[in-house]
């Protein structure tokens, strides 16, 4: 059978270019990039050179950029670490209603410790509007964190006018562009952000790299405490294959940006016509345009996500209903819930992520067995009946 | 040239099984073990088989096993993670004055925000006496921290003996065994110990992987928080290829355990009957005896141990004359001064670790290198000379 991976943001293949440039330092290249003799060299050069790369995808300064082991503990770092180092006195913390777990459940921890935070609500699109954060922000205030693009329905958020709020009351600002990176043009300078997550793994590197942009002169206090590793932010026995590879994946990135992220754009949008088209009840979730160029996410009315996701996975097409950290705990996503979907919306949706194997080729396989399942679906279900009921009684 | 390295705790080559079973889930199965979809069972499979070898190494239950990115990390989430969830009442922390900087340097922060700290006392081979132990610990001690074996000095510790005296008093007991798993047989029950913390890199298998064994009913928080992995307890995609790779170099460590040990004590000991035969005012640091089977760790007098490893480099030899985490940034090892080391002799230290290509026939001319190279510095060091005055004017 045919198999439709349309799913890449839960894991994608790594470039073979990435793979061929770690495989040598697994073998041979082993030393530690920390040694006092010259079998660190070579790990140590293909470090920096790695995060030369990861910050010329960003237009940061390669001093700033310090490495983990994934977008997550780089969130953490950012949150916990600054408010640790505690330069700024304040308790109040700002972020969106619809940032990833590894913010939103930090931030829940340190109410429980007393901090105040405000979530910022987002416009039907999942844009956080910057009136908003304007009203929210307090001279209590000592971090604002707001993603660059939304991971799950792609909207990319105004980060440039939310930071030059937070710029304008010295109040530091961190931005998860994990989901973003790789995808769409960043700038530290031109977005005004102080903190920066990367993943990776979100752009065909490796897993099990992350790293997190920090301006000069921003303190953290590190999450994981012990040898002098990243300028003592981070320690640990540096991951040298996976920093290498990360740092393959950012050049490969940056050099394909406009390309890959036209030909994404192009695919996703023949998707959309094609699925639209022939498909009744579908609604677009995310902003129509201004959305991550491999992102779509639709909502499926009278249907049940998982019981959608199963049946595509039988005709061999994969996708998610939802983020994949919490499609195995939760039924509906916060983020869909912060848009003001209704639950049965919100519980019909799917989320759609291109990658390399994705080809034009496969849309009308994808659009017909999305309508039939659909159409069968809905069909059993007693919300359609009593719908077409009243679509009869109000001709 | 011959290159002989003798550095393998900084580092070692990935066994080529653990590579081979590592690639596939780089290329073909790079799926997410939280999909809802069949692109995660293989990774979720393959996940659950290696902590199910990761288990089996040190006799634990494999739901005990909390994957992180590195033993930094494992001891981070140890340590800050039983606090943070203070199940135990109190402010009082032991750990030995030898332990790893991913332990000390967290006790220093937590002394900052008024935690009291005891750091026992080491003997003379770099043990700890349990009965220091017992005197140290207060109805306010709330965790005993001690590792299994010195990564440095390579000295075995007795943890059952000391965590006996934890248990008594109903005190979590966290004992650091990056540097002694894969090398000596461990057993959580036997050992009576409530925490361990774990290094794939350490015994062949990957960088970027290390575990937390977490017995059943210890209450922890997380150190890095946001999706639900493992259990909540440690948030962050599951970078399944290290994750492989780690249970493989496990299961080979646990099938290869005696044969593998044996081999590096005898090739260790032929090595120091060499070295201490044909090399005078050398000193051996640790135990005798107990200590692991790769490490062999030696002080030579009069002689500057960063010199020896320079021009021991020019001969092609690779050794350590520190912990590699902290060689570029201290000049003597606290685990020395811990033994009561004199200054000069602790900085005249080499550290010697075996590795897969170590070989008795090299023996010869790594004796006859460092021999020399021993005896120029020797001259050319003042205190050298005033010692041969003595001597004389004592003769």
């Amino acid at each position: 059978m045919k198999t439709i991976n349309l799913d890449y943001a839960a894991g994608a293949p790594l470039d073979r270019a990435v793979l061929d440039k770690m495989i040598s330092f697994f073998t041979e290249d082993y030393g530690n990039p920390s040694s006092g003799h010259s079998l660190g060299d070579k790990p140590r050069k293909a470090m920096e050179e790695a995060r030369q790369n990861i910050a010329l995808l960003i237009g940061a300064d390669s001093k700033g950029i310090v490495f983990t082991a994934s977008a997550s503990e780089a969130n953490n770092l950012a949150v916990k670490g600054l408010i640790k180092a505690g330069k700024k006195k304040g308790d109040h913390i700002i972020a969106s209603a619809v940032e990833h777990f590894s913010v939103l459940n930090q931030l829940k921890s340190l109410q429980k410790e007393g901090y105040k935070v405000t979530l910022l609500p987002v416009d039907s699109y999942g844009a956080v509007n910057p009136e908003q954060l304007e009203k929210a922000i307090t001279d209590q205030t000592i971090l604002v964190s707001i993603q660059t693009a939304n991971p799950e329905i792609g909207t990319i958020q105004p980060v440039e006018k939310l930071s030059a709020l937070a710029r304008d009351k010295e109040i530091p600002f961190h931005t998860d562009a994990s989901a973003a990176a790789g995808w769409m043009e960043l700038d530290v300078e031109k977005m005004g952000v102080d903190l920066l997550t990367l993943a990776g793994d979100q752009f065909y590197g490796p897993k099990g790299s992350g790293a997190l942009y920090v301006r000069r002169g921003v303190r953290l206090m590190p999450l994981i405490e012990g040898g002098i590793q990243e300028r003592g932010l981070r320690a640990g026995t540096e991951n040298i294959p996976a920093i290498v590879g990360f740092g393959e994946a950012a050049k490969v990135a940056r050099e394909n940006l406009e390309e890959r992220s036209k030909k994404f754009a192009a695919l996703r949008d023949e998707l959309k016509e094609s699925l639209f088209n022939s498909i009744p009840h579908l609604h677009l979730n995310g902003h129509p345009e201004n959305r991550l160029s491999r992102n779509l996410h639709v909502s499926v009315s009278f249907v049940e996500g998982e019981a959608l996701l199963m049946r595509l996975q039988m005709a061999g097409i994969y996708v998610s209903s939802g983020s994949s950290c919490t499609s195995q705990a939760l039924k509906s996503s916060h983020v869909l819930t912060a848009l003001g979907l209704s639950p049965e919306l919100a519980q019909g949706s799917l989320q759609l992520t291109l990658g390399p194997e994705s080809k034009a080729e496969d849309i009308p396989y994808i659009t017909e067995q999305l309508g039939e399942i659909a159409a069968l679906l809905r069909n059993m279900s007693p919300l359609y009946h009593q719908y077409l009921k009243e679509e009869n009684s109000n001709a």
